[in-house]
């Protein structure tokens, strides 16, 4: 039930995302193809599933879709800039080469920065909310994308290399970096529903639970994953001294934090009773995940 | 006259820049300051100007400067992640070591990142148009430094390396890679001073012209300026067997086209009579330009 629900949400948010990403003329034809390419490689779409789930809390949840999908392209232009040789220097994305191998590194920076200015290009364009809500949409991805977000974050990782850092920092740099998106995701669908200060707030925070247990369990996979079914190498994390979760609080202790956060996650949602069950699932779902 | 009324406008801007680049806190110090090292690297700012100019034209002006604030932000993105090695491979910019050679390459691609997203979020947090206004200022920055326009022209220019190219393809690079910001400069005014659709359209088309004089006189001082006047190395060009007005024409027939393209410029103005003094001016001063 709740695989079938996922798939039909990631469904559509692929049709969405192929409607607002529009074919290009005869100069842009590189540019469209390196896009896409990252675009359409299989990522697992949890960030705009999550903006349709939060939004069919209060409504049809259709009217997020231009920004669940904006959301999924800045996500996708920060995974093709960090696989960059310059920065974390990847070959391999989802089980494919990553952009720049197959596009070149100067094409993957252009990709990487089309998708950015993309994302809040198709906001404006397809937003069928009033144009107070579609700013306030626009606010929210903006914020989470930069230097207080997801960037923020990104300069706390580079920053960390090769030291050990302390569990704050940790927090602080897996709140941003892949926090900030995924509360994003929460907030877009709860704004574009109408819900009220309350829901947006009391969503959010559940999303940050869930964020926080997304990536304790990113940080066990590198130890315990199989790299086949993740598509990348495992023990990177430990090759490049990175600190984890794993590293700081030892294998046992993540697990059960993951499971204290999966939780937490869970308890936001009581006041949505029956109608939250994906939203809860999908806490189960990515407790479970195996990539 | 021209040059203090210039002054004062780049003054104008330099003061909202500042305003709305607002102080980091402990974790994003590095990269607020790999962006304001750009961002304040005496640029001549003609882009903001531009747009001040063309918002005075309708009324006091003020209400443009978040988005000529942030058309700036995008054009100092595009530099930095222009300069880096796997694209032009710069090491100086206006006589200073350019981003990547000052921060490291990660911290350049993720300041170029962190200029472009933080364009949009003040363009929401300041605006003091309508939201109708506003969304649709954010459009046009977002349509002009995309693949419809900047990037468009970076890869145009990117696919045409070492290639001879030809006029049509030489005005397409243009028109987008420095014509689109040019352009969106005089659009972000006319709408933030309400201007009619026909002034927009006729002050976009004064911009067009601008831009391409502009070009043509910047492909010309690589073969003629001063090297220590404009701060970066000449003779670039024919190096990097790069297709410009002057190879493709000839240092006479540019001069002559930059007076021609500056002439159509300044006939735009005319129904603006003595109002739009500052923007022939302009036009004149972009002419005689050294650096």
């Amino acid at each position: 039930m709740f695989k079938e629900e996922f798939n039909r949400k990631i469904e559509t948010v692929s049709l969405a995302l192929e409607k607002y990403f529009e074919k290009a003329d005869n100069y842009q034809k590189t540019i469209y193809d390196a896009m896409a390419y990252s675009l359409f490689a299989g990522g697992k779409r949890i960030r705009p599933v999550l903006a349709l789930a939060c939004a069919e809390l209060f409504d049809s949840g259709e009217k997020v879709l231009p920004f669940a999908c904006s959301l999924e392209m800045i996500h996708t232009y920060s995974l093709i800039h960090d696989d960059l040789p310059c920065m974390d220097n990847d070959d391999l994305r989802r089980g494919k080469p990553t952009n720049h191998k197959v596009y070149g590194e100067a094409m993957a920076v252009l990709a990487g920065d089309a998708l950015l200015t993309k994302a809040f290009e198709i906001s404006v364009k397809f937003s069928e909310l009033s144009p107070e809500q579609t700013l306030r949409e626009i606010e929210v991805l903006a914020t989470a994308g930069g230097t207080e977000g997801m960037i923020g974050g990104q300069v706390i990782d580079i920053e960390s290399e090769g030291k050990r850092v302390d569990a704050k920092t940790l927090d602080a740099l897996h709140l941003n970096k892949t926090g900030a998106l995924i509360i994003a995701a929460a907030k877009l669908g709860a704004i574009a529903g109408g819900a009220s200060e309350d829901d947006i707030k009391n969503l959010s925070e559940y999303a940050k639970n869930l964020g926080l247990a997304f990536q304790i369990k990113d940080d066990i996979l590198d130890v315990e994953g199989d790299s086949d079914i993740l598509g990348k190498m495992t023990g990177v994390d430990e090759i490049n001294e990175k600190t984890t979760f794993v590293s700081l609080y030892g294998l046992e202790k993540s697990k059960q934090m993951l499971d204290e956060y999966t939780k937490k996650a869970k308890a936001n949602l009581k006041p949505y009773g029956k109608k939250a069950e994906f939203l809860e699932e999908l806490a189960d779902y990515l407790l479970k995940r195996k990539n």
